[in-house]
C-alpha cells in the first residue's frame, strides 16, 4: 500500500488513515483531558484550574501566493482557528520553517510579514521556531508548520460531541472560497474574474459569540469544507443533521467555478469560516452578533440538529430531502 | 538574496538568519516568561504556579533510516530532549507529517512504531497530529514536525544565560555520531564498518541528574555540534569556556571518518548528547550517578567556566591553548 493524495484530502479517506495508521497504534495519547482519539481540532490538558489546548498543522499549500492571502497568513489564522473553536483564547504559537535551497528572501519577507500582522491583530505570541533547509528539487518552495497553544477554564473547552438535538448551525459567511481562490490562481484555467481566499482569523468573532452563550460545539470547515466538518458533528455526536441547502450563503462566481470544475462547494475548503451549533434559544442573538463583525456579517441559519442516524441530510426550497454523502477527499489537492 | 543550506546548518548562519529574518521582524515574542529572542532550546509560559515549556522541530533527515534509528526516532528524541534540557519534564508532543503521494505504508508503519516505542518508554502522550500529502517530488519521501510540552513549578526551567564561573562542563557520552552515521548510511562513500547514530531521549538520564542538584544549564549539542552548542551558552551566558580537548570522548571510527571527510568532529550533530554546566561542588556526584545510567556511562568533565570575552578555548594535553571557533553551518547538511 502506498499514500495517496486522498489521504491528505481531509475527507473520510484522510479519517480511516488516520486511525488506522496512527490512533490505533500509538498507546498514549491522552493526559487525560482531550486526546487524540477524540480527532477533534486540538486537544488539551489540565494544569490546575486552566486548560491548556494545543494543535498542529503543516502547510503546504500551491502557490503560496494566492488573491487573499499567503502560506504565511493561512498558517496562523488556521492554527489560531483551531484553538479558538474548541472554546480557549489562542495565547501562542511555535513555528517552523522548511525552505528549499535558492528560496527567494524577498518571498520570505512577504511571508515573515503576514504572520506579524495576524499575531499583531490577534495577541499572539510566536514563542520558538525552528528553520531546516533542504536541496533544491527535495521540496516544494517552503512548507510552514504551526502549533497552536490556547488557554481556557478547566473543562470549559467545547468538543464535537457536544451537539444537542434542537440546536440551530450557524456559519458566518459564504462558502468554498478558499478552495477556488488557490485553484484559480494556480492558472490551470481560463477564469476573468478574481475570487478571492476567505482566509482570517476568527478570534475577535469567536470571543464576541462566546459573550452570549448557548453555544455547544464549533469547527472551522477547512479540507473537506462543509460537508465534512458537518459529518465530524453528526457522528461525533450522534444526531442527524438537517441542512437547507438554499441557505448556505455563496457567492455566484464560486458556484461558477466550482460547477466548471465538476465540483461540489460543499465540500471545498474554507479557511476563515466557523460553525456553531447553538442552543435555540440563543440562536437569533447569537446571529445578530455575528452579523456585527466583519468576519460574520453574512452569518445565516442553515440547519438543525435532530436525534437520528448519523447523517447529514439536504432540504432544498421546495421541500426535497437528499442524503448528502460525507466526502471521500477535498476534491482540491494542496489547498493549505 | 536566496536561503542556501548553511541557513539551515545550525551554525553562525543559522543564529543571524533566524535573528535577522524572523526575531527582528516578529513584534510578538513572548508571554512573559521564556521568549523566543532567548533563541534557547525552547520557550515558555506561566500557568498559575507552573511553567509550561514548549519546542517544535521539524525533521528532513536522508535517508530517513540509518543505522540507530530513523526519522520518527530522531523526531521524538530530538523534541523530548529539547524539553528536558530546559529543566521541565515532557508530557506530550504533537506530530505532523507531510508525505509524498506514493510513500510505502510498509515505511510508515516502521516509523510510527519507533514513535510509540519511544513515547512508551518516556511516558510521553501524542496529544494531537496532522498529516498531509503532496504529489510525487514535491517532497523528499516525508517530513515530520514535532512539538513539545512540558512541565515544571514556576521559575524552575534552565536557561542557556546561566552557566556562572568556575561551573564545570560534563558530557554524557562520546560525539559526532549522529552526523556520521547518517553521512555514512547515505552511501557516498566507501567504509567497511558500522556507526550507529547516538539518537536517545535523555528523559531518565535528566531526571537523575536533577535529582543531585548544582546543574545551572543544559544543552543538546544538535546541528553544529559540541562547539556550536558551547558558544551558544558562552555568549548568552557572557563567560569564556575552556574545553580539554583530550577529554572529550570520541569513537575511534567516528573520528576517522571526519578525518576522511576533513570535518571536525566538534560541528558534527549529536541527537543523544547533552552538555550540562554544573557547580563545581556537585559536578563529581552528577557524574557518578550519570555513569549509572545507560546514555551516560561514558560521561566525562570537558571542561569549565571562565570569566572572560565570550568564546570557546580548546586546550590541549600539553597544554597549549588554541581559540576554537564557532562553525559556520553544521558540515553535514539534512542530519536531522
Amino acid at each position: 500500500m502506498k499514500v495517496s493524495l486522498a489521504h491528505g484530502g481531509g475527507g473520510e479517506a484522510t479519517k480511516d488513515f488516520i486511525k488506522k495508521e496512527f490512533i490505533e497504534k500509538i498507546k498514549r495519547k491522552s493526559l487525560g483531558a482531550i486526546s487524540l482519539d477524540e480527532m477533534d481540532d486540538g486537544a488539551s490538558f489540565f494544569v490546575g484550574n486552566k486548560e491548556v489546548v494545543v494543535t498542529t498543522d503543516s502547510h503546504t499549500v500551491r502557490p503560496i501566493f494566492f488573491p487573499g492571502g499567503d502560506i504565511g497568513k493561512l498558517a496562523i489564522a488556521g492554527t489560531v482557528n483551531d484553538i479558538a473553536v474548541m472554546g480557549a483564547r489562542p495565547i501562542a504559537i511555535t513555528s517552523s520553517f522548511i525552505f528549499e535551497e535558492g528560496f527567494e528572501f524577498e518571498k520570505l519577507r512577504k511571508i515573515v510579514k503576514s504572520i506579524d500582522d495576524l499575531l499583531e491583530k490577534c495577541n499572539i505570541a510566536m514563542l520558538a521556531g525552528d528553520t531546516k533547509v533542504v536541496e533544491r528539487g527535495k521540496i516544494d518552495e517552503i512548507v510552514i508548520n504551526t502549533s497552536g497553544i490556547g488557554i481556557c477554564d478547566r473543562g470549559k473547552t467545547l468538543k464535537d460531541s457536544c451537539l444537542r438535538p434542537g440546536d440551530k448551525i450557524i456559519i458566518n459567511g459564504s462558502i468554498a472560497e478558499h478552495g477556488t481562490a488557490v485553484m484559480v490562481a494556480r492558472g490551470e484555467f481560463e477564469f476573468e474574474g478574481e475570487v478571492k481566499s476567505d482566509v482570517a482569523p476568527l478570534v475577535t468573532l469567536i470571543d464576541d459569540v462566546m459573550d452570549i452563550g448557548g453555544i455547544h460545539a464549533m469547527k472551522d470547515p477547512t479540507r473537506g469544507g462543509l460537508l465534512s466538518a458537518l459529518y465530524e458533528f453528526a457522528e461525533k455526536s450522534e444526531v442527524k443533521i438537517e441542512i437547507y441547502e438554499e441557505d448556505i450563503p455563496i457567492k455566484e462566481e464560486v458556484l461558477y467555478i466550482c460547477e466548471l470544475l465538476g465540483i461540489d462547494p460543499l465540500c471545498v475548503a474554507n479557511e476563515g469560516k466557523v460553525i456553531l451549533s447553538v442552543d435555540s434559544e440563543y440562536a437569533e442573538d447569537v446571529l445578530k452578533k455575528m452579523r456585527k463583525n466583519k468576519f460574520g456579517k453574512d452569518a445565516e441559519i442553515i440547519g438543525e440538529v435532530k436525534e437520528g442516524r448519523a447523517r447529514v441530510i439536504g432540504i432544498t426550497e421546495i421541500g426535497g430531502r437528499r442524503i448528502l454523502r460525507p466526502p471521500y477527499a477535498d476534491p482540491l489537492p494542496r489547498i493549505c
